[in-house]
């Protein structure tokens, strides 16, 4: 059992915020997951106090999943990765948050996501779940392609998906094009009987509702839906022009990571899903990673 | 001059809230304009205190412009026509705010936009301002086309051009699609230099702020720019649709409202432009005429 006077075994914690959640992985120098947490949304972009309360609250919880309910969040070495934190001023309000860790590194969540995706600084993801993003670090060049934010870019991600089955499903209701397959799915799924009641349900929805949606665009479509066919098509072909984009920085490895890669996925470029290669590790597990290398730095500079 | 002792001569107030302003007219009971005024937002699908508050303040402004400063608004019949409040939640909404007014008839914006436009309850609008729709009545039936609110609806609308062109200059940037004539006109009108400075300008922006970049698109494809050109016939292929679901009812007389109206119009199907006839009035008219018609109504049945 880890006690905080041993000191010869430190402990790391991986902290993943996404839009819709944030997950903490506690692990020990041999990195082993001792356990993990998950809470509410840990984008700061979608609010600093809700992201830090996130953060803190998966750490206590995958504290306690270890049964190290006694070791205090000033003990742990934190590498954070955020969404939303490629912003330079959002990276220098969480930079500036009084956190409670022993040290937070901070990173972007593709950086960790390609860290812990393939246990090395070289490599590539393709990032589809709430948002659609893709990245490469190769020779320390770090290449972002897209995740630009909902509802401006992000195509082929899960709220893109959503926001596309239900503008097609609200065209067919003033018969401006023709029905589908989804119609009947979505208005079941909001209980509603017309556009007037989906408008009142969607006014002012942020991506994690329309990406709640996402499944039922891929359900109609692998029914052979044409109007659900354009939009995955469309979709795929976005992320298609991503994984192009990345490969052309020949990262060693690449690999498709978040909440929509199964059904996203078979709908790739043939050519290009051969190309791609399994995860390694969960992001969390990549922001221990990430603590650890520049932990290692620290100490190489300390000792100088 | 109007007095409040001067029972005879009676004031009515037209108040038109959209998203981006609430207008306000005062006029005698000879339709004659004696003032007008706006102030904020008076949606209230944007916020119930603002648009409460922008419909007062419009007022106030109004009567200021008649030199009526001494007359109350309680002393006043206001028709007010809002946008939102064909969701029936936010005319309930509406309906119960403790108003300022001697009586309140509230109908939604389509309805005042086209009494104003046609002076008669015979008749067809498109609207194309910040947020676009369609709307008819004819024999006393109601018919709404679009205005399905932003991201999931509006298209055609100065929001949605405006989205389009953002979209088409961040896929530019990773250079996903070609360039374009906006690239330029865009990043200098946020003063960016790339997309990552775009996103930190635009996340969680509004339609109303995506609406000021309109005119860009149309610049641009008026310069004969072809990533224009594709924004612009979509959202006029899409206005298109709209003014033929909305002849389909035989209306009297069909006209363009809307901030957008002078750019978008000539992009229009040449046989539709044909079939448009100038607005008579602004919807502000139309929400006078609206009270008018309510005030008949209550006096013919309370003379029952």
């Amino acid at each position: 059992m880890f006690t905080s006077s041993d000191n010869n075994k430190e402990l790391f914690l991986g902290i993943d915020g996404g839009g819709s959640k944030c997950k903490a992985i506690v692990m020990n120098e041999n990195n082993e997951i001792l356990g993990t947490g998950i809470s509410g949304p840990g984008n700061p972009l979608h609010g600093f106090e809700q992201a830090t309360h996130s953060i803190t609250e998966s750490a206590k919880l995958a504290l306690k999943d270890a049964n190290l309910e006694h070791i205090e969040l000033n003990e742990l070495n934190a590498g954070v990765g955020l969404a939303g934190v490629n912003l330079p001023a959002l990276f220098m309000k969480m930079q500036e948050w009084k956190h409670p860790f022993k040290q937070m590194f901070l990173a972007h969540d593709l950086l960790v996501a390609c860290l812990g995706a393939h246990h090395s600084n070289n490599g590539a993801v393709i990032i589809s779940g709430t948002g659609s993003c893709g990245f490469s670090c190769v020779d320390e060049q770090e290449v972002m392609v897209g995740g630009h934010g909902f509802p401006q870019g992000d195509k082929g991600s899960g709220a893109w998906f959503g926001l596309q089955a239900t503008k097609q499903v609200l065209l067919s209701l003033d018969g401006i094009v023709e029905q589908s397959l989804m119609n009947d799915v979505l208005l079941k799924k909001l209980a509603c009987t017309d556009a007037t009641a989906i408008v009142e349900i969607i006014a002012g929805k942020k991506a994690t509702f329309y990406a709640q949606l996402a499944n039922l665009v891929f359900d109609a479509a692998e029914q052979g839906d044409k109007v659900a066919l354009a939009i995955v098509e469309e979709g795929a072909e976005y992320i298609n022009s991503i994984a192009r984009a990345l490969l052309t920085r020949k990262p060693s490895r690449l690999s498709m990571l978040g909440g929509l890669t199964p059904r996203l996925q078979p709908w790739l470029d043939k050519a290009l899903q051969t190309q791609l290669s399994e995860p390694l590790s969960a992001p969390e597990v990549g922001s221990v990673l990430f603590a650890r290398q520049e932990l290692a730095k620290q100490q190489s500079s300390n000792s100088q």
